[in-house]
């Protein structure tokens, strides 16, 4: 993962569903980044591998409620507006979601 | 997730699977924690919902990853030497196993 | 699970996404059917715990592929149409399929 | 998937972990198959899209159940034994459930 992607064709919109819950995602992913720094601790400390298996999961649980909320304002903004503007602009919106989707599903 | 949990019993083991690859897991960790703050950096700039969902996927492909080197290295210590040293150890080690890869899948 | 689900509202709708793929699915399905038999000839002749395990991830693969396939149609249909014809119905379609993807995700 | 793999070597074992449960394991697989032929009927009388991905979603949860039954056995017997028999068979024993681990994680 590079950090900082290419811009995307699609960064032209003027906004992107989750913006109205920005400060929310942003809370919810400093805390995530927190997990990642006590994980490194617990591995530091030798703790016992079980403990940071649990912590793991609850880590990969908090990225999974980010990504369904994004996706979730995703169809509920971008993919109903590309639907009602209506032309092929849906058909590439559905796609790219459901590619998304297929990503989550399968990580 | 509290980041340091408490002391478990099977904190007094003397070594755990994990460590003689200590430093390769601190390393992935820590690019971990640096995709999150890339996940902040990328709403904090308002990026694409689809792009920021693309990343939140490889991040999960990565604490998957790290989950999944943690538990094989679990079962060739901590399991395979409770079973060698008899006793009820190995049944309980093999409950805690399977729970943390109940927790794992279901995540 | 019952096998025949009480009928929702939403099955008054005239047509669904995958409907025109109908013929797919039903091969897909029966495959799969196929699959679940497979597993129980296995057992039954008391094959090696991993080569069982090995077809049920095949097994569960092939199922999650399915899932895609209809939710992908149903995004380009159902939620596309619900957007198209403007009123609050595009919101509860959204809303049912980010259920959807939650469960899919989660399970 | 091929619904009867070749014999491994590993069929050799004169008993596997599930065996001693082998009647209540025929009965989940057989209700899983009861599943695909309930979404077959779904699919046929043109069932809601939801209510269907509603169905792929217990069956798969019915599969992981299989699956994570049928490993916790596998540790607690093969594994367990191939530690205490002593000799390289623990660690074939451990990659190969740690592999089939991964394959269910990410399926």
């Amino acid at each position: 993962m590079t950090e900082t992607p290419a811009e995307t064709p699609a960064d032209s919109h003027s906004t992107h569903g989750y913006i109205h819950r920005k400060d929310d995602y942003l809370k919810r992913l400093s805390r995530i980044e927190g997990q990642a720094r006590g994980l490194q601790r617990m591995v530091s400390d030798e703790k016992y591998c079980i403990d940071i298996l649990t912590q793991v999961s609850a880590m990969t649980k908090a990225l999974e409620s980010v990504a369904l909320g994004l996706l979730e304002e995703h169809l509920a903004h971008c993919v109903v507006e590309a639907a009602r503007s209506g032309g092929p602009e849906a058909d590439i919106k559905v796609k790219e979601a459901s590619d998304a989707i297929a990503r989550l599903v399968r990580s």
